[in-house]
């Protein structure tokens, strides 16, 4: 039996900021020496941030994540300290340094890069080559990076054969719905296939388009769950490992399985001897379970974790909100209130002709609700400016939506100046319904520089709201804006459902579609509506315009707008 | 001595389109039968255009373009046909299909696939592992697909080994400046390298940010270049060639490469006889060479034939402008004209209190130069409206950049009122020195469907605008507004240089940063202003959000915004 003390330094480092992410990862260093641990790992690419896209072309960028590296290195002392960043080479290497005495001992490349969904580390990186394993205080040890430990016969399989009883990958793993679970069976699987301890570290915080959800994990050679870090929050998760180095011996699978193994080998092996020191009596640590969360606690923590970093890694301390009344732009309140604070959010209230009482007295609701300040503008007199100004023009030309987005745009013109005078950043309220389907008024209700809600289907926005309500026993967003029927109000007695199907209806075909790239056949055999189906298509189809110049937003679900989900706008593809 | 009757079928497919591309295939292969030709070859991707991007997700996307080439197949008849589709296999490739006598005789998987720039093949391809060669009456033949004839060691290398005389090489290769020389010169080193005739056939059109533009080629055993297809436009390039099989017998160095080569040689070579009819006399056939173009003319024509098919090919029949009286809005005026015809340009003129005389008359000579249509709306009531409005919120606060926005948008808004109303796209003027600096308004200028001289730096307008002058010897830009000095008129006695350095010199630093990726250092050491560079870097640092949510617009440098340089938003790098 021998004893490790292991901890995964769950860190929210900033993509560019080479000088902070330093400082931050020589803290946690110095946070692991005061636990006397044996191992600190950090999550993938740490040192630059993730992904740096194409920050990663410069060369400057590379060399100043080196001499970062060195500096890191000079503070690891008698610990063995794992850290990702960007190595160069011949080329350049998704990478993770392992240093020990104030020396890098080794480097491991990456060797399975991501290239779909939202990643483009092909576009980038080399493929690493060599499978290391290392021997510290006794235990033999393998790292590999994220994407390495999804291939059943990756480098891990390799690690193990070469005795590997512990492997550490790191990662920067973006959230999405339910992919926390899957991950877990995944890793349990691959921690009992190669009867290894498997330690997962992960990042935390937000990157653009981007949350990564922490909750690394510690998986024994059986598969079982051992330790869970925090979801959506830095931590240093601790851990006293127990590892018996006769396990395997004892398994007559494995055992032939490395028989087998062996054959098909055609990677090198590196055998480092780094500290052999005995398990010494040290104070003890404590490690509290984290409370299971639902899926709407998740989202929303998802939310308000990329609504706070994408505003404070960005140099803004306040945001404005379009208020309409509506359940888009009160839900995204609550998120920006949870995330900065009341006193950073304001909300801009701009009722006009088509504006129902019932608006204004659920935007009053909501302000008393969260407690923030709501300014009112109207915008009548200016829209009848434009009207007038364009009598010529459109004579004899009939209203149409031109005078619908003429309204939303006067509002995104009236946010858009409260923001350039006070330096609050506007954040956009779509849910992801109407992005799908274009309703929304580009350079109107979509201005902004950040669109919260903008991969949250509008039936989970309902389900976001109740539970939101339900958490604290208080009314958070208005009673009645949950059972009132969503209107745009840009016309008389408009409703959603004059222009778009039911919202279970559409949500169901969006994710089919979607998500899951069905075609109409497919969604029509599947016992859908034809009409509905040909309809929301079409209508998906015709705005990749309007997306492509939406602001970004956080994807939570298994394909999100942006750099997920990538089309053409000239496009005459209909299915 | 043997001959063939080779045609290029340099044509313009549409993304998605593949019941138009099909048939359009099916077309010039008919007008290759006319012609009597052995060979006729297509551009890459052609039946489903390129790039398709996530439309390579829909499995009945696959479906459908393999179904159209099994359509194409039907009329083949006694042609060899060389036609670029996806082919799906144990997973999608990048392929092509040699066709004859109606059946699919092979089919070829490319094997470089580009991931960097514009491009993400590794995205959806996998890679291709067989190099065959073919003997087309009596010609040993290799084919390959774009990217693989960049590389000295690729396919045609080995196609050479196995016998190959003729290459033929398959691309859709996006257009930009100083390209076209650097790929004669490397293909015919490759041609010359490998000594065998080189056919090489382009893409034309436009396709959202990439226009390509044709100049298909065809080179000799020496490298010496034989035929030129046109630049940006469909032809059907046919030529008489004669091919000497001796040839690479008699060159020692030919001969020991092959000795050589084989030894490393690790591919696969199919050979697959197709036809071998003797060369009938058949009617005479003539080529004209097409007249030198300068750079000017070039970038012209490229921004002439992007703008045309991004507004045809997205339904669109009209374009509104906003006219300033300034160079950028004139340029995009006459690109628009020469696009799609004055009748379906019209101008959109907004002067405000700021507006001079000058503008005045100088949208007036343009509108009469190019015999456009200008509307004209003021919109200093509006703006005034929107100030009274905002009174409350902005008390003592000092006037600022917000109030320049703030026309900018009133602006945006009439722009897209008309373009609701009418159905119209909205065309952007902005050039690249401002998109890199942020010298722009959201939601402001930056309103629109198509961003048309979005890569195009200042300077170079000027060229442009000059060029175009003297192409027919009369005026198009007005001679004061190539003159006058450039002002966005949205405060008192506004010049653009109050907040840039000259043009000349920020279009020097905005190159080497952007295209080059030179770092702050490297700028300052190659005798660069310490203080200018750093002010650009910052500015180009600090607007990224807004060129996240600008129209597309044509590629035409090294490195453009949008899919080939992409940045974090959130980013803390400053160098």
């Amino acid at each position: 039996m021998k004893r490790l003390r292991l901890t995964l330094a769950q860190i929210n480092p900033t993509v560019g900021d080479i000088r902070g992410n330093t400082n931050k990862i020589i803290d946690y260093i110095n946070k692991a020496m005061e636990l006397d641990v044996d191992i600190i790992a950090f999550p993938e690419m740490c040192i630059s941030g993730y992904p740096p896209e194409d920050l990663l072309m410069k060369s400057r960028f590379i060399d100043e994540n080196i001499e970062a590296l060195n500096e890191i290195r000079k503070y690891a002392g008698d610990i063995v300290v794992i850290v990702g960043f960007v190595d160069r080479k011949d080329d350049i290497y998704n990478a993770l340094a392992v240093i020990y005495k104030n020396e890098i001992i080794d480097i491991y490349h990456k060797i399975f890069l991501p290239n779909y969904g939202v990643f483009d580390e092909m576009r980038y990186f080399q493929t690493g080559r060599v499978i290391p394993v290392y021997s510290i205080g006794g235990v033999t040890v393998g790292v590999n990076i994220c994407e390495d430990i999804w291939f059943p016969s990756g480098p891990a399989y390799k690690q193990s054969l070469l005795g590997a009883e512990l492997i550490i990958n790191i990662n920067a793993s973006p959230y999405a719905i339910n992919k926390a679970q899957f991950k877990e069976t995944m890793l349990s699987t691959r921690a009992s296939d190669n009867s290894a301890v498997l330690a997962y570290v992960n990042t935390v915080g937000g990157q653009d388009e981007l949350v990564f959800d922490g909750r690394s994990l510690i998986i024994d050679q059986s598969g079982e769950i051992l330790y869970r870090g925090k979801a959506f929050k830095e931590e240093l998760l601790t851990v006293d490992l127990k590892i018996d180095r006769l396990s395997r011996l004892h398994d007559p699978r494995r055992r032939a399985e490395i028989r087998g193994g062996h054959k098909k080998w055609d990677f090198e092996a590196k055998n480092i001897f780094i500290h052999d020191k005995s398990y010494k009596s040290r104070q003890s640590i404590t490690y509290s379970e984290p409370k299971k969360i639902s899926v709407e606690e998740e989202v929303f923590e998802a939310l308000v974790l990329g609504t706070r970093d994408y505003i404070k890694k960005n140099g803004f301390s306040s945001v404005i909100i379009g208020l309409s009344g509506g359940i888009d732009s009160s839900v995204v309140a609550a998120i920006a209130v949870e995330a900065i604070g009341r006193d950073c959010v304001k909300g801009l209230f701009m009722p006009s002709k088509y504006t129902s009482k019932e608006s204004i007295a659920d935007v009053k609701s909501l302000a008393k609700n969260l407690g923030i300040e709501v300014f009112t503008i109207g915008i009548n007199e200016i829209f009848e400016d434009y009207i007038y100004s364009l009598r010529y023009i459109f004579a004899n030309k009939l209203t149409d939506t031109t005078e619908e987005n003429l309204q939303a745009r006067i509002r995104g013109n009236l946010m858009m100046a409260y923001s350039n005078k006070f330096g609050s950043l506007v954040l956009t309220t779509g849910n992801k319904s109407e992005m799908s389907v274009g309703y929304a008024t580009l350079y109107g209700d979509m201005a902004g520089g950040f669109a919260v809600i903008k991969d949250v289907p509008k039936t989970f926005i309902y389900r976001l709201c109740r539970w939101l309500n339900e958490r604290d026993g208080v009314e958070i967003i208005p009673q009645n804006v949950l059972v009132k029927e969503p209107t745009a109000e840009l016309k008389l007695n408009q409703k959603d459902s004059d222009s778009l199907p039911p919202y279970d209806e559409l949500d169901l075909v969006l994710e089919a579609f979607i998500e899951k790239d069905c075609s109409l056949e497919e969604l029509v055999s599947n016992g859908m509506d034809n009409e509905t189906v040909k309809k929301v298509i079409g209508m998906v189809n015709k705005s990749e315009y309007k997306r492509r110049q939406s602001p970004p937003g956080i994807k939570i679900t298994r394909k999100a707008f942006g750099r997920d989900r990538r089309m053409p706008i000239t496009n005459r593809y209909k299915d």
